[in-house]
């Protein structure tokens, strides 16, 4: 079952790389007034049933993909195909 | 208005990132049979028009946000709030 992971960086969190590219997006000459910049892990998990699949992707997040402490994470079970 | 941009690996495109985080998963006890690691990115763009923002977004992609030779994106403009 295909899953998507957003990790992002928790509100109030000093995200170094979002100002890196907010800095250059200026250079540029974009106007943006913040800038986040997080993870994006999609993943194949060997299930088919949903719930399954989602309590496993959070498992994955808790112990490997995202550091609770500074970043927060949303899972989307995708449909196959 | 807030937009949100997903980079991600082309399909065909060696993903080092993933790869690694599949292995590490799977000596955690995971089973996956597959991972692939792109970025996000949530900008607030001076705008109101959503069209334009999502203009803006593009162009944001093209010149700095993915490499498009090997990363394609997606953008997704979301209500305020």
């Amino acid at each position: 079952m295909k899953v998507r992971v957003l990790v992002s960086p928790k509100q109030g969190i000093l995200d170094p790389q979002g100002i890196a590219v907010r800095g250059s997006l200026e250079q540029l000459g974009f106007s943006v007034s913040d800038v986040r910049v997080g993870r994006l892990v999609d993943l194949d998990i060997e299930t088919s049933d949903e719930s399954q699949a989602r309590q496993m992707a959070e498992a994955m997040c808790d112990k490997l993909l995202a550091n609770s402490l500074i970043e927060s994470y949303e899972i989307q079970v995708r449909q196959d195909g």
